[in-house]
């Protein structure tokens, strides 16, 4: 049995340490919002995020930091991506050196262009930072369906020690050494899901979408491995993997914002009406930046930037996507003579 | 303006002699089922496969199969896998030397283990012989919804012609020089389709579906790169986005026979309810066998066999491929000493 100290009671911070707890860890989870706090130790049921899954008694919530972090064997950072820098800050006095820190949220800053473990590392030297990432929606896993992840880290030592907690029978966990690949597949994805939300929302069916699914992780392959990414994170689970669950999705809001575009309303409106944080819209000029920074072609995610930022309708946009000049589908593949 | 014969009348063969005709060209079809040709040659609809999407006047069905060869710039053949090596039988004798057929069918013969392609040119050692695949429900493309395939060719210049053939602001075609990575995938992503509706009949969700398709496109690929296809066929348009489109689908068989399953039906009732061929359960015989030959792991695939033929439970198969020893992601990735 480990201590795991679990930072942001969201949905997907829930379901972790839900999942932790069943593998048998000492769990305790630490949220900024007293109120959030307060229902889930009294409830023991996230009703908003995670309704009818129960929260066992001796699973604790709190606003104190120090005491969800101090003496863990490892800490979960679950806070979304805006946040992930200032929460970094604040835990940097209690982190104890070398102690491992799994970020299991998604994004690109878009000033610094870097990636939320890079952000980590900047603010707290001593961690051991590593990221979980994959196909999973925190709803699923919550009720126990079966789920396949990747957790990357610095070492293999800490992947398999982290693979160990978290691997159950409904929770597959396989290692990588390549955390960059599998953050950028799991931020930019974000962009291809609102594509494909707007495909959607256009009325257009699913040859569109498999077609945009499958060039877009191709050009996101293309900037990552430029980047210094392995290719094998975005052909596997945290980039297609993870990719497919999104866009199949009637709950991810990266989907559902390009669905409402596709339909008609600006970027402001949809935004509004889906209410939360649509990362694909942040990750959307932070791509746009990347692709000019490495000199990549990016064509899915121009048209989706035009269609946000310059109210390109939408439509022009895809069958300007779809007339591009013919060409091979890989470039590299050679013909007999 | 070219001239096109098309030996299918079913509804991709329909599809794509309606999208030739839109292009230009000029189109006659050919069935061997005299009532099919009675009924389109007089309805100009077809209305069980293609409902709604009519067939102009000057678009010729007939069941002479040498009439609607004889004199066409390139054929199309568009007859279900099992019958493609006795239409290409009685095809041999009016097809010109170096004519270009178009092969849109997919499949694995299980006694040879040779591709469409490859039994056609058996069967016609004097046609030039190329592929169209990817992401295509016929449906979608019969009313004109935006679509992105792969056309395969020996040659660069034959490839180049049917890519400026079949091209249309609603059809982009990319070209490829791997026939046969292109039609493997095509044929090998039935089983996992099989798969995929397995899953969704036990009532698991989005999760495990998308850990499936990505695991089982890395599986096929695995296979197909040992047989000598390119790696990117399999993560392209004709690999991964025909997978895409084929579980994403409430009409595909494959998928509908795996719920069936995943419901508690055997492989026979599944067949019997879903009334047509079911093109996965071939296709998983064929693969077993090839793993064997070339000595590759498909874990999925197995599983998928031991279902189908051995009446393994269902539930007990998808609990062992999550179980199965942790492990890297991606063994070739090194890690940092």
């Amino acid at each position: 049995m480990a201590k795991a100290g679990i930072m942001g009671a969201g949905s997907w911070g829930t379901a972790l340490a839900l999942l932790l707890h069943k593998n048998g860890h000492d769990v305790a989870v630490w949220s900024i919002n007293e109120e959030e706090v307060k229902m889930l130790s009294t409830k023991r049921e996230h009703e908003s995020k995670l309704p009818g899954v129960k929260i066992p008694d001796d699973m604790e919530f709190t606003t104190d930091m120090e005491s969800v972090i101090r003496g863990k064997d490892f800490l979960v950072l679950a806070v979304p991506s805006p946040f992930t820098r200032s929460t970094a800050r604040s835990m940097k006095p209690f982190v104890a050196q070398g102690q491992m820190i799994v970020d299991v949220a998604k994004g690109i800053e878009e000033t610094t262009l870097m990636t939320l473990s890079q952000q980590i590392e900047e603010e707290i030297p001593q961690a051991d930072v590593a990221v979980l990432s994959g196909p999973s929606h925190a709803e699923e896993v919550g009720r126990g369906l079966p789920t396949s992840v990747v957790i990357g880290a610095r070492t293999k030592e800490t992947a398999e020690y982290l693979q160990g907690m978290f691997m159950s029978e409904v929770f597959r966990v396989y290692t990588s050494p390549d955390m960059l690949g599998m953050e950028l597949g799991g931020s930019l994805k974000n962009v291809i899901a609102l594509a494909a939300g707007i495909a959607d929302g256009l009325g257009y069916g699913d040859n569109t979408k498999a077609a945009l699914i499958t060039r877009g992780i191709a050009e996101i392959a293309r900037l990552g491995v430029k980047m210094g990414g392995a290719i094998e994170s975005f052909t596997g689970l945290t980039g297609i993997g993870d990719l497919i669950v999104t866009c199949a999705s009637q709950h991810s809001r990266n989907r559902r914002a390009g669905y409402l575009i596709g339909q008609g309303m600006s970027m402001q409106e949809a935004m509004d009406e889906v209410k939360m944080v649509v990362e694909g819209v942040y990750s959307t000029k932070a791509a746009v930046k990347l692709g000019e920074k490495y000199g990549v072609a990016l064509p899915i995610i121009d048209e989706v930037n035009k269609v946000l930022f310059e109210n390109k309708d939408p439509r022009t946009a895809v069958n300007e996507l779809m007339l591009r000049d013919s060409k091979a589908e890989h470039t590299a593949l050679p013909w007999k003579e």
